[in-house]
């Protein structure tokens, strides 16, 4: 599992959300309290959308707390909309290719959850990637695919239809050759205008989530874990959950992933 | 392009071949005088064998001629079978899992060269790697592709026919999907018990490749480019050779990869 | 020695100094063309300043053309005053707390060249550092060392005085203690507001160093090696020169490194 | 803090004692139990002794649970003697060569503990280094100027008596400008033939310390915490100890730091 924290609203310093609040996420990376592994210390990325359409990228493979890098960069960089992710690897190498965020275009994705017994169908996962957006398959992860799976299911037109396609996809592979639990998500996705969020699961162990919305900073936050335990209006996304946040609204319907059966 | 040396026979710290020669792979990672891309700074890695069939690995992303663990390693390892390589990126991201040579079980492997417009068929490549051989491919280059597929065309069985099929199939798609130049290989490859090479290309500029046998040290090299400068009695491997050493012979025959057509 | 480029003006983003013109500086660090060594690939560096009193920094060992990081920064960040750095180390450890930029409080500070046998007067150098700004003494290099000297020296107060006296010292003990050339010397450095430059050396090779007034970015560039090769404005900054580039204007004068005996 | 172990005895595999036994270094590292920070992920090293002199090292910054070439190098590398070390930062930063072992000629050495408000004193600590050995300053910390130190007052000559002076003379630095506790130290050093140990604090907090001879092994294991729970003939070394470790035979003593006062 991992932990990861969303911003969309006026720009605020990075560090607002990454490093200074008492539960900030560099925090849950030494920490975590709702999770079952507290050390989230396989390196992290952080996606920030700023002048241009397509978001800036920094990840690396150290813990997000011993990085003098990210240190500075989030103390610098003033963002509307951002992710940031701190990883504990399910399996997978600690390699930047494999830590989240992921970018394509102006798209930006992360994930905190997994996929049961994904090396076992790792190769049928890459085939679901359209032809035209395997460049950018540079790791080996489930999330990097169920991303590019959903950017080919139509992420520009229909955010919330192209992920329900792109789990139940991932899913149905899970199901027929994986283990159980076959789906854990809570996932953030943007194009750079809204924030997209997901928490669901096939049993009812979905990853935690709660989002805020914060009068003094006019933005919403959404993360894994609350960032101050003195702040008794964090809400908690109910698991099956679809948000769609925008400048100061937030949508929630419910999150239906295709219900598909693979040919053997 | 990249630079690499192999080495096969009586056991000899890595640095013989690594770091001590005049012109060493680590001086090749600097200057390059037999190939386009005279410096090779994209990382490196080297697998010997030792007292266990499969081999150990080390690989960085860094120039090879600036870590420090590398240095120490090569000066404390011997090995009687070994592969090390520096490489530049013909366009896939500098990353460990990038890097050269690639393991899986008792096999090692690397490469020298490209498939031309490998991006425009990067997902067709992996679509032949065999199922139960998936969970080795971890980074994103043509060359870990070509090594898997190898592997799932039976390597352990035939490695000449294994390679011959595997180059074949890659050609077919670079044919088929990319751009001229469609193969320029100079690979590398050992089941811990011979040494295999190959150097071929379907134009006229296969990559360098020259072999040496050495009475001092009792052990075949086989090199990018020649270590020392003195030394008159190095080898050129002929293009469209497939070379197999064993302990004190080599036996060299025509390299001919399956002229294949593929369906549309 | 290293190659950089220094920018102060109208905000522009890092990338149309760093990566973007045709011998941008990671350019240079593959093949630069007024210096002795073309390769500048142990390590990089920027420092940059946005919003706040203190610079960011982002460092790292790779060679600044392979890291997707910068790649991404330089891309994002726009910045009224910022340097960059490419290093080829003269002897100390590839390692993020030797490459360039460093700073201490709003300072930052790069440098290109050498102080003749520094390993033989390391310790001494250390010690010319003042008590409360060791703290900042994080790596190895003569260059960080000869940054915190001027810093003790007063750079606050005089930036010009305070590096003739660091020089100065440098120097002498270079002198006493060294081998020739005793110093080679090209330096950057902010306090967040102008810009200082030097180019200095004890014999008749200083680095290479070129300025030029752009009126489309209404801005200084400082720079190792001219950036367009069609452009045919770039002054060349005289050996023995200290340089204060203010919004729109320069003041040049002689530097003059104190002369100093040391005593046995 | 830190967690560390070492091994003198029959040659053995690394992961030996690195990675297979059930409470094995790594495992301490994501989760120590007999000291205040669980988890060790700063950075790790090995230094191993084999046909030279002089010993190999590996050091990375990365947790060493994730790091794929220390698994390999543990898993291929035999040794009759090695130091290996997982990092807790107690202030400095993460950086190869902040991260222990520490070697010099012959001789490796690690340290778990701290001198009290050691950023107060770093530049005194630095002074006490004698200058032919200052070219092994590398880093910033603390443990590897106690080590210089040690080899300036006489490592080869008499390691107790050199560890009392330098303990001693740090010490008197840490009472007169750094804060409690003053000294906490558990290290581990050796010449290549015999392992030295010494567990110290100047207050009754000294960092835990258990040796045992292993008759399967035919060696001795010197380590923060015992490897196997189900081992129960691990001996607690005494806090105030010098530990001399030959191959079949050790021999204990009081460990007497000099009682030194500085001048002011």
């Amino acid at each position: 599992m991992c932990r990861w924290a969303a911003y969309l609203g006026e720009p605020i310093f990075l560090e607002d959300i990454v490093s200074r609040p008492a539960h900030s996420l560099i925090r849950q990376s030494q920490g975590a309290t709702r999770c079952v592994t507290p050390v989230n210390a396989d390196g992290f990325g952080i996606a920030w959308y700023g002048e241009r359409a397509e978001p800036g990228l920094y990840r690396d493979v150290m813990p997000a707390w011993s990085d003098p890098n990210l240190r500075s960069l989030v103390g610098q960089v003033r963002s509307r909309l951002f992710l940031a992710h701190v990883r504990a690897s399910t399996g997978t190498a600690t390699s930047r290719n494999n830590c989240h965020p992921f970018t394509a275009g102006r798209w930006s994705f992360m994930h905190n959850g997994q996929f049961g017994g994904y090396d076992s169908f790792r190769r049928h996962a890459d085939v679901l990637i359209r032809d035209d957006l395997y460049q950018h398959r540079k790791g080996a992860t489930d999330s990097e695919a169920l991303f590019l799976v959903a950017l080919g299911e139509g992420l520009d037109q229909d955010p919330q239809r192209a992920m329900e396609c792109a789990v139940g996809r991932m899913e149905a592979l899970a199901r027929q050759k994986g283990v159980a639990p076959h789906v854990r998500a809570a996932c953030a996705l943007s194009d750079g205008e809204r924030l997209y969020v997901l928490r669901y699961s096939s049993d009812d162990h979905a990853p935690s989530l709660y989002y805020r919305w914060s009068d003094s900073r006019q933005g919403w936050a959404v993360v894994s874990e609350p960032l101050e335990t003195d702040e008794g209006d964090w809400q908690e996304v109910a698991a099956g959950s679809f948000c769609v946040f925008g400048a100061t609204d937030v949508r929630i319907g419910a999150f239906n992933p295709q219900n598909l059966t693979l040919a053997a």
